[in-house]
């Protein structure tokens, strides 16, 4: 974002609309929003500090609730907050801070282990088709890009997220073919392997990803090209019931009809049964 | 069209960047375009005119070689030609015109034909989901439309032939949902039915359609949706290897990048295998 928002408010707002991040940088930023709430909420007590900045990160991640990794990475900072209680107010402002900006280190850190795995398991793959925005198929790219390896990236409607994609890609000099989300039946033929990121992973192994990422997976298993999945373990749901978020219809610009309804839902499901495996920052797990 | 276009240049002009209509439609307007020319072109002889008009429809046909119709509607109306050679000047304008007239009120009566024959296959399925614009489902849609059917379209990147789609079946009173291309997936599974038109069906029953037709049938097929394809016979080719139109790539209104290549391609290829049946003119052909 160009600007970075500062009230709690302007947080929230910005978590709700926000459509340029994938989940996982959106639980980061929103995890920094809760480290500068521990800098300038209002407290009278450490206890006080405490269960305010704990409901505020409940909230938070209560915007978003098709992004488990929002969900996990607050709770797992609320968690280390019940460990401050002992801390005077100031100091629980300061440690609430650090144990915050930990938990952004790991998670990034997780992000570019993430991508070692991916690029170490597809060195060789010529040609790699993902589809929107992922920023963990982006940091696999920047591995790979003095290997020779091209692209084809989706459109990623109604908001066009894969633009951001084909930007950063071409910047690094990476040959890449922009398609429409339609032609990946078409494209993944023309493709060594699938990546795409997640934005959660269910129980069963079943993906949560950018509507369309469930038709690149079937036309994946009907054209014989491997289908990959690459994201940090904080994308791990506890749950097989995903929440698939609507978004505003007047994001397709269509026409206003009467008998007319607009459908923008943003996710879909990828069963496992689709996946040919998984890479998070522990490694590599076939399917089966 | 608005403006009907004139000119031989004018109607390959016309046809060459038409998307608009389907195969079906257009190949009823470049046969149109043909009878115009019968009416006005040069001639000195009987001969002349019809070694004219036979190489106009010729270079008429092969200007969107994806579309098999065209070919089909103009061939057919080139042989009846070659019945004309007795015929003085204008006897042979007159008569040219008139089997023309002819094939295409065949051509339209089959294209009602099919429609009757699919409404009577479809009735009592409650949601159809369709993809882009088919003049034969909108038929369809007609026939059906006392019977409290709904329909789930989608926009139909990169030049939204859905909407054109969506506002025919809303003004018929249709309860319409309009989705992205890439919530194909998604909106399948609220479907009992699939109904697509076809810009040509290849010898082995394979379909080549509007790109994401293929998408649908997958997942149609994973879904345990019957996907079924309405079109003319004017419609079925004699090959099995299809030519898919690329068109302009500033189309998917795009960034313009150093390392980046926008592919256009309007058509896929649905495989026989995918398709519960074909409905044309003379009725219903189950798969298998």
């Amino acid at each position: 974002m160009d600007e970075e928002p500062r009230s709690f408010a302007q947080w929230l707002e910005f978590l709700r609309i926000d459509r340029a991040h994938g989940a996982g940088q959106l639980a980061q930023l929103a995890l920094r929003g809760m480290i500068d709430q521990a800098r300038v909420v209002s407290a009278e007590s450490t206890t006080d500090l405490i269960t305010t900045l704990s409901a505020q990160a409940e909230q938070m991640a209560a915007v978003r609730p098709s992004m488990a990794p929002l969900y996990n990475l607050l709770t797992r900072w609320r968690a280390q907050l019940e460990q401050l209680h002992d801390a005077d107010l100031a100091q629980a402002r300061t440690k609430a801070t650090e144990r915050g900006e930990r938990i952004l280190i790991e998670a990034a850190f997780a992000g570019d282990r993430v991508a070692d795995h991916a690029a170490a398991l597809l060195d060789g793959h010529r040609t790699l088709i993902t589809h929107s925005y992922s920023s963990t198929v982006l940091k696999t790219f920047s591995a790979l890009r003095r290997h020779d390896v091209r692209a084809i990236v989706t459109e990623s409607r109604p908001l066009y997220e894969g633009h951001q994609m084909a930007r950063q890609l071409t910047q690094w000099g990476i040959g890449t073919t922009l398609i429409t989300d339609a032609q990946l039946g078409l494209a993944v033929a023309d493709a060594d392997v699938v990546l795409v990121g997640a934005d959660t992973v269910l129980a069963d192994g079943a993906v949560v990803n950018k509507t369309g990422t469930y038709l690149l997976a079937l036309a994946a298993h009907d054209k014989g090209v491997p289908f990959y999945v690459c994201c940090e373990s904080f994308k791990q749901a506890d749950t097989t019931q995903p929440h698939l978020e609507a978004m505003p219809p007047k994001e397709l610009t269509a026409p206003d009809l009467p008998h007319l309804a607009i459908q923008n839902i943003y996710f879909d499901v990828t069963p496992a049964r689709l996946i040919t495996g998984w890479i998070d920052e522990n490694g590599f797990r076939p399917n089966r």
